[in-house]
């Protein structure tokens, strides 16, 4: 911070701000990613050296040359159809998905994609139901939509649909249709787990006779390191009453700033009417349109063999440090282990020790939109090679088993 | 639009949409981007050969190379420190803005910008003032936030200043306090004038007094073909109760997608807090920190050549083609001509036979807020080169005199 920074007047803003800005805890969602220097389990970054820089070099030199005049243009508000076609190929061979160009939407990354969804069907304290834990930023993005948030819990196969029903009934029951059900199909984040192909139908049927949709994030479909690819809620329901939601910042990277939504025409025409913009990120769309039929399929096998890896020395490296009575997650993809310690531990209040030794988490309270989560942790095993994992998770073992000795 | 697009199930999704989404005519802002092959007076698109595609190819060649890890990772929510800086600097020289990094926030065009102003300021049915008639993507935007728009009349020398003033006196009788008021200083969308020197004081006068702040939009700074530039709103208030708005989009390229606020620490800091994502434009974000100190500079004098002949063509092409009554803007800059035709005309019915003589415009009634502009219509002369210029306003000439003989 720049303490020449010229501060308000003797009268404050306050009046002026909307509920959403005057209720927030005045910090960014990412505030300090300049800092490298600690081992950061924190945050959902990609392996930096995985990033494709030379290759999306070449293709910005390719797409500038054949369509320079469009990429440094405005854009079509839907996104560039160049780009959704190839995002429909993809989707038809991998995802099992069937989208036309009316069905997608391109937004930048899926931050604007959830925040399109809440302008789009929130308003100030509807109800909604989500996951609990959850993505931060969603839990960020609900509590600033002023979105009355329904947690449901999730256990080994995700949502629990029966504690999910028994909310819809409940909410039924006052009169309250919730705007929708937001899941995080493949390795929740934070928990890691799936949802099992038995629960995704369930949830499909639960959808339709509440009279709700489902909102599936799908971030980390590509990224599985073990066992089968299921099918995406979207494509088991074709896409009637879900909206799904992609990403390219697990894979081409976070810069670009790409995602998707796929969903009902209704629904798509209706967020892209809300979108007055000039278009998203077009030349970054235009570079990605080259980019990803070349290179995506080899890009993701690569970052298969990385990310497994570094799961595997995080569960080891956890098996050997973490305390007993400690449990986390064993995903089988995506960027995070879950972990849970015994009574005793409180995962904030750990979180200045661990920095001091050079160590950096997410505290599990961060994912619960209800306050829960003090003895949880969320651990990227994504940024960090397996040297700096096996350091960092030492001293974490370490740290937590001082607290628990205290504690006892 | 493919035919075969799936349609929604037999039950509509209407009774979840939010207020605003519920109100939308349906239709994206742009959506026929595509189409080139008439002559469009429509958008502020700028010229396509000025695009700046093989220095834009170099300086990412540049920015990969050097700061690939970085360019293609998730960013610091307030932007790229690295571009802040330079924004900086440009501010400072050229606008006479004196700006910390405390004071900016780097958008995803000045479409974000707005977005966040109003999610930061608006609660659905919250009174703001705007200039009437003004840039038709804040007149869908104010509308989709549902603020209540108090519209005042703008002539020579920008807004009228007395009648702002009776308006916020009335408004305060009423107990309302207006967010925030929207002006764009120079170059006014669509009517083309410059907020005077005098009426610039007169405004932060206003603001203080009835405690509110102004929201100045300066996309077209940096584009004066004649007279003296004027110091910013911001710069003559010091930034103390004015947020700048500025933009790429109008120099180095709408596909850019970059824009920024500049601002008092406390709204920066709100704003950022409730701009939940992963960096805006990160990749971009580089290339232009590589772009902007090498070309922006000749890049400008380049465009505002280029732009000067293409207002002059247009106003001589008016000159000799409108029938008598007709009246025109002659704008010191920026994009647009603003053509007040006599009774007797209706440019929203008229577009359909220009259209069909394959010439494009946008209808008056787009840029007010409260339903007038029937006899207007804004002409970009920025798209088109002189000899389509001469062309397209001979047939709109031809069209209004037909037209006004029929009415007569």
């Amino acid at each position: 911070m720049d303490r020449t920074a010229r501060e308000s007047p003797t009268h404050g803003f306050g009046a002026l701000f909307s509920r959403r800005a005057a209720g927030l805890p005045g910090r960014a969602l990412l505030d300090d990613t300049e800092v490298v220097d600690r081992i950061s389990f924190t945050f959902g970054f990609p392996d930096a050296a995985s990033l494709p820089a030379q290759q999306v070099a070449e293709s910005t030199l390719r797409a500038l040359a054949e369509r320079g005049d469009r990429a440094l243009q405005y854009g079509d508000t839907r996104g560039y159809g160049g780009l959704i076609d190839i995002l429909r190929d993809k989707l038809a061979r991998d995802q099992g998905i069937d989208a036309t160009r009316d069905n997608i939407l391109i937004t930048a990354g899926s931050s604007q994609a959830l925040d399109l969804i809440l302008d789009g069907f929130v308003d100030w304290g509807d109800t909604i139901v989500s996951e609990n834990p959850t993505f931060l930023g969603a839990v960020s993005a609900f509590r600033d939509a002023g979105a009355n948030v329904v947690p449901t819990p999730i256990d080994r196969d995700g949502i629990d649909v029966a504690a999910l029903e028994r909310n819809l009934a409940r909410l039924r029951a006052d009169g309250v249709t919730p705007k929708f059900i937001y899941v995080i199909s493949n390795f929740q984040n934070p928990a890691g787990v799936c949802l099992s192909l038995e629960r995704r139908r369930a949830l499909i049927a639960i959808a339709h006779r509440y009279g709700t949709i489902v909102i599936e994030d799908d971030a980390y479909f590509d990224l599985r390191y073990d066992g089968e690819q299921l099918p995406p809620i979207y494509a088991l329901d074709r896409g009637e009453h879900v909206v799904y939601m992609g990403t390219l910042s697990k894979t081409m990277g976070p810069g670009m700033r790409i995602g998707w939504l796929v969903g009902p025409p209704e629904i798509i025409r209706r967020l892209t009417a809300l979108k007055v913009d000039g278009g998203t990120n077009i030349f970054g769309s235009h570079v990605a349109a080259d980019w990803l039929p070349r290179h995506l399929a080899d890009h993701i096998a690569g970052l298969r063999e990385t990310y497994r890896r570094r799961r595997d020395a995080m569960l080891a490296a956890l098996e050997r440090s973490m305390p007993p009575g400690t449990t986390w997650s064993r995903p089988d993809g995506g960027f995070f282990i879950w972990v849970t310690f015994p009574d005793g531990i409180d995962t904030g209040r750990m979180l200045a020790q661990a920095r001091e030794r050079g160590v950096d988490y997410l505290p599990g309270t961060r994912c619960y939109s209800d306050g829960r989560g003090q003895r949880d942790m969320r651990l990227a095993f994504s940024f960090s090679d397996e040297a700096r994992i096996e350091r960092g998770i030492a001293i974490l073992g370490e740290i937590a088993t001082g607290e628990l000795r205290e504690a006892g």
